[in-house]
């Protein structure tokens, strides 16, 4: 039986800001979180896709905002719980799991802390596979579980429950609430049996993080290895499941232009080659990165994640953490099957976020 | 036994944009929607405050949005219905009557489209006593009713419910959704027993409605009488409630600055005086008009009734048609007692309107 304890909670917490593809928030936050929780339960028990039933009812926790105001505001476990028990009065029964909305950042670790407080198994698995920013960018919506009823909660025990006809539109409807509340609303929602999580879910993504994590730290131990292509090497090498994967880029950050707009952080960053300052990537993000390029060459592109590493620790670099100076290294990892599927092409590849080209994989695209 | 009929329908719609007090959108619009109600109806049942008993059960009815917004988008009768019927589901108990939000514009005529459809009685009586921008501006949330449950519809079946600690947080987390929705939500909130309408509610507005279009028809059929003084003349003399009333001002509209901005129409009109250009009045609005001064002498502020008429014919002049040149009226009329109150000018007072000075009762400013 897997889980999360004392001892794999670090190298998770560094998996999930690698997945966090420079979005999801301050990892650090969300291992003292979980690290508390541990400290009064000691483990948090992990269902694998595989073993859910139909008896199985589970709820997705995220918080909604901007990482920028994650900063400030923590988020509310107690609040995520309202949220939770208002979607549970709405649909007159009782969640006996939680399944993480996204794989990266702190909102895959507050999952983690509801289900601790609650007693409750996490499902192995998320609907992102990575960090998206909206709510509609889920496998879950692609492969058709409903959003509804969706339950966002402030800090003050006020819910807004909304009912609609389609995600996307949760999420216009539901973002700018999101504002009022202070930039971070605690947020439940696609309520699923076993079989809709198993079916719609990107799996073992939980798991994932702890992997990713494990790799990052033995490299950072062994005097010869380099960091950054452990990383690479894990995903090559990953059994059942090997991912293309490649170090994009060694440079520098150069430039960073990030503004705080309608509950996202967006930019983008300029790197420079370390070996040619005369080469230059730029990164565009959206709370999370989502497209790399060098000229009018696109090397990277959503929803194959792209995180940056900083090039002697490994150590991931949110978009709020980036600045200048930082010597890094630029990593891209070819998303999970079910994220690069024509259907799922439509809610999170590259149109979905105003980048006006087709998906190429990542793997026809790698420059050197 | 009052009633809402073919033959009062006129005098009506004209007293509700009378009280709209510059916002609550075109009467012309409200009036064919109860007009093709009662063709298939009759008439709508009024419920008298004194005849509210503890078996009554009712809901307040209006749309959220700007009075610019409803001039292209029209109000929906089944979103309405379908906000109602998502509160009877919330509390699990249907209601038997409805009650306006507001006396003054299109909102007090949804109330009744609504009623009619259903098959259900009106209380004679509202949240406002006249009309308001904002869902926390009603002698229900002052006098102690509860705000929630707080639903709101789209014309796609798309509901949002909120529960919350304070009316105002309600207003400032639905605003936006409304502005998402497409500018306008029909929202069904408040809902109470007959002793809570009956202890909150500004009484009889519906029927003050009529009657003051009644004075205004009968005054233009007359060949000597003045349709404003008219009007004023009524208030004087009211029974048993007669309430100070004045022309405050006879002239031309100079120059109109309006915005929608926020899910509202802001601005301010100057009018010069017909028998002297040098004379200046600056009527400030948020939907409604809220202050009309001349120089730096305030003569009537919210809570207190401020409504533009033709110098003609009486007709009440909206924000959204006031234009260059028209010759009108500025007619002010003293709220009714519990709109003036300390605790309800907390909310209704100027300082709610962002106007730095405290209210004056109309009758100790007037200026002739």
């Amino acid at each position: 039986m897997k889980e999360i304890n004392a001892e794999n909670l670090e190298d998770f917490i560094r998996g999930t800001a690698f997945l966090g593809t420079g979005g999801g928030g301050d990892p650090y936050i969300g291992r003292l979180m979980v690290q508390q929780e541990l400290e009064k339960c000691g483990a948090i028990t992990l269902l694998d896709p595989d073993e859910l039933t139909k008896d199985h009812f589970g709820i997705s926790l995220a918080c909604m905002g901007a990482p920028t105001a994650f900063v400030e505001k923590l988020p509310n476990a107690s609040a995520m719980i309202a949220s939770m028990e208002r979607a549970e009065k709405e649909l007159e029964r009782k969640f006996n799991c939680i399944i993480p909305l996204e794989a990266g950042g702190i909102n895959a670790t507050i999952p983690l802390v509801v289900a601790a407080r609650l007693g409750l198994p996490v499902v192995d698995g998320d609907g992102m596979g990575r960090a998206f920013p909206e709510f509609q960018m889920t496998t879950f919506n692609i492969y058709g579980a409903d959003v509804n009823p969706f339950v966002m909660s402030d800090d003050f025990g006020n819910t807004v429950l909304l009912n609609t006809d389609a995600a996307i539109r949760t999420e216009r409807y539901g973002r700018p609430v999101c504002v009022q509340m202070g930039g971070i609303s605690q947020c439940a929602s696609y309520p699923m049996d076993g079989p809709t999580m198993r079916e719609t879910c990107v799996p073992r993504t939980v798991s994932l993080a702890i992997e990713i994590g494990c790799a990052i730290r033995e490299a950072r131990s062994s005097v010869s290895a380099d960091v950054c292509d452990a990383v690479v090497d894990y995903f090559k090498n990953a059994s059942p499941n090997p991912r293309f994967a490649s170090v994009l880029f060694d440079g520098k950050v150069q430039d960073v232009l990030r503004e705080t707009t309608a509950g996202f952080a967006v930019g983008r960053a300029k790197l420079t080659a370390l070996d040619d300052p005369g080469v230059e990537m730029v990164i565009t993000f959206q709370n999370e990165y989502s497209r790399a390029s060098v000229g009018d060459r696109t090397l990277a592109i959503v929803p194959d994640l792209i995180t940056i590493l900083d090039r002697e620790t490994g150590e991931p670099i949110t978009t709020e953490t980036l600045g200048y100076g930082q010597r890094v290294k630029v990593v891209a990892i070819a998303a999970a099957e079910n994220m690069r599927s024509p259907e799922a092409l439509e809610f999170i590849g590259p149109r979905a976020f105003s980048i006006d080209e087709d998906f190429r994989k990542l793997e026809t695209l790698t420059w050197q």
